[in-house]
């Protein structure tokens, strides 16, 4: 934990539509992630047996640039966009895991890939606690774990439905009065000022 | 475009996975796009009406870190794992697409504005253009635009099925020979090398 | 050169202090120069030769992210700082001009490290361009210390002095009237508005 | 602290210039400078006085983008290099500098301007104790000049020179064997292995 995160998130002066505490829990984990694999990365570079660690180096490179942009765009709160930080959160849940895959197949030689891997881990946890915040009906990548088919978007991707049918339905009934199933209109996020608006 | 991106591209000592041609393109957007949404953000900052435009210099930053992100995974061949490119391609669209709408409104107004949306339209194009070479199926997003339910990956999402009936019966006829409907098994992509290896 | 640089830097609302022909090359060439380090980088780590070449690849590594930290610096001119810009554009010349000898060292036997270290030996020269605009003086730190000229540094720069004499006198009667020698009350810098400030 | 910069510096495979728990400090106050102002920007952003705010944001992106490039690059040490380390670290030290002091000037009025403030003048602090540490000679850019002693630049820390006339001898000594008066070679720097040599 950095002692910079959490002070800094009770300080913005407006809402924020997630959970304070979970976010900054996020942030702090990408931080480490994005440093553990940039000095892996490093360190792999000066072992002896480099060459079979080629795979692991890039697959670090990637995974911390990914996890240094979601951390910069989770410490923004201002015109919150969940549909930015949902995408996002899912393509670094997807690198994370891909690199402690890899550093585990080297962490019993290398202390440093030990080490990586858990911090990719750690991460890609408190990632997909994060994305299933996001989504009120329940599930963290919601839109994909549906029950009946839905149109892609321009985006290439459907938004978010429900998982479960009686979540599906207060969704649905939401969705009706509001004009669009978006995320962000679900009864459980009714209760606070979800869109961020200029003063 | 840089006149770097090409020549790099066709100096890699093994296989790329994807089209050269087209990779370039979309490295080459995104760069520009990062560029003007850094320069858009900085420029919104200088405008007397800078208040209305607090969630366009928003979402410009966090388009310059995604694209940034992107263009750096997007450059690296070596250990390929198109699921990592993929679901930061598509985090990509999104804030391209989010940040286009944005500065959008404000073209009128703001020639920068102007700019930077048709750098962000370019870039969203391009990256659809790799994410629908990236699905043999023939879909970008293929997994998502299902044409059956699929059950949730432990990432939260889907993998890669077949959106169109005939293309999707060539998939998953190699996907029941090879035991998993993955993207990289489907026809057309069998006859390059399609996972990078150690030599 | 990218399409958007120019074109953003023309519609930036206020005045900017460098010329923005110049400001536009120095950007373009450290995108570009970024672009290559992190396309060499990865290429080298495809090798059979890799163990050679781990150098190579952190200082591709450590000039990629540089490269694109000052990139982003320049392309911002809401409060201009002519103290930051500096001292980046210094570190930068070094990672360059460190980069394009490693480079260098590999260019026979890699072509990816060839066109690496041409990138890395135009940015260098870019930045020593824009450097040198800075200090009205005609050398580059200037402000540093204006009473007596300087040799070179190891970084291949000379510290702030008055390179020619007429104009070294000039800076010196200014610094006195205004209590410090800075930089941006040189002579040839007093017929523009030197200190962004807001409007 | 993160709970990964020092674990990752302790299994780094071969000698590091640096003492590790002093460059863990300084890995850690980038980060979580960096952190801090790019949350910071956010509120800024989100503040009815934005217009007033307009060169603090500029400031806290500098800031965040040097930070963050600075953190990478000591967090690499493969191949390492003094002159990059160095000259980053001092264009860093700029930029915390400049950022506390915008950030000052508004502390009493925003509790996120405080924070930050504090956050850049840590990582200052952190900064400049490594720059010192840098030189063997006692102070920061040793290697530039080892003649006489100097004042402090307006960067805020001494140009290299021998502070202490017995270091000053040994390295000025050192320096005329090896025909560079270059840090690497000074007597306290002797007893280790200096530059990074692949194995």
């Amino acid at each position: 934990m950095t002692n910079v995160t959490m002070p800094m998130l009770e300080t913005y002066p407006l809402e924020i539509n997630l959970d304070r505490r979970q976010l900054a829990a996020a942030i702090d984990s990408l931080i480490a992630c994005s440093e553990a694999c940039t000095a892996c990365a490093d360190a792999c570079l000066s072992e002896p047996m480099i060459a079979e660690l080629a795979k692991c180096i890039r697959t670090n490179l990637d995974c911390a640039d990914i996890c240094s942009a979601t951390a910069r765009v989770l410490s923004r709160h201002t015109g919150y966009d969940a549909n930015i930080s949902r995408t996002l959160l899912e393509a670094c849940v997807m690198a994370c895991r891909s690199c402690a895959e890899e550093c585990e197949r080297h962490a019993d030689m290398h202390e440093h890939c030990r080490i990586c891997a858990q911090a990719c881990r750690d991460c890609e946890a408190a990632c997909k606690q994060l994305l299933a915040a996001m989504c009120p009906c329940g599930t963290p990548a919601g839109p994909r774990a549906v029950l009946k088919p839905a149109g892609p978007t321009d985006a290439g991707f459907p938004r978010c439905r429900a998982a479960v049918a009686t979540t599906r339905q207060r969704c649905a009934s939401q969705a009706s009065s509001s004009g669009a199933p978006e995320i962000r209109r679900c009864a459980r996020r009714r209760t606070r000022r979800t869109r961020w608006r200029p003063r």
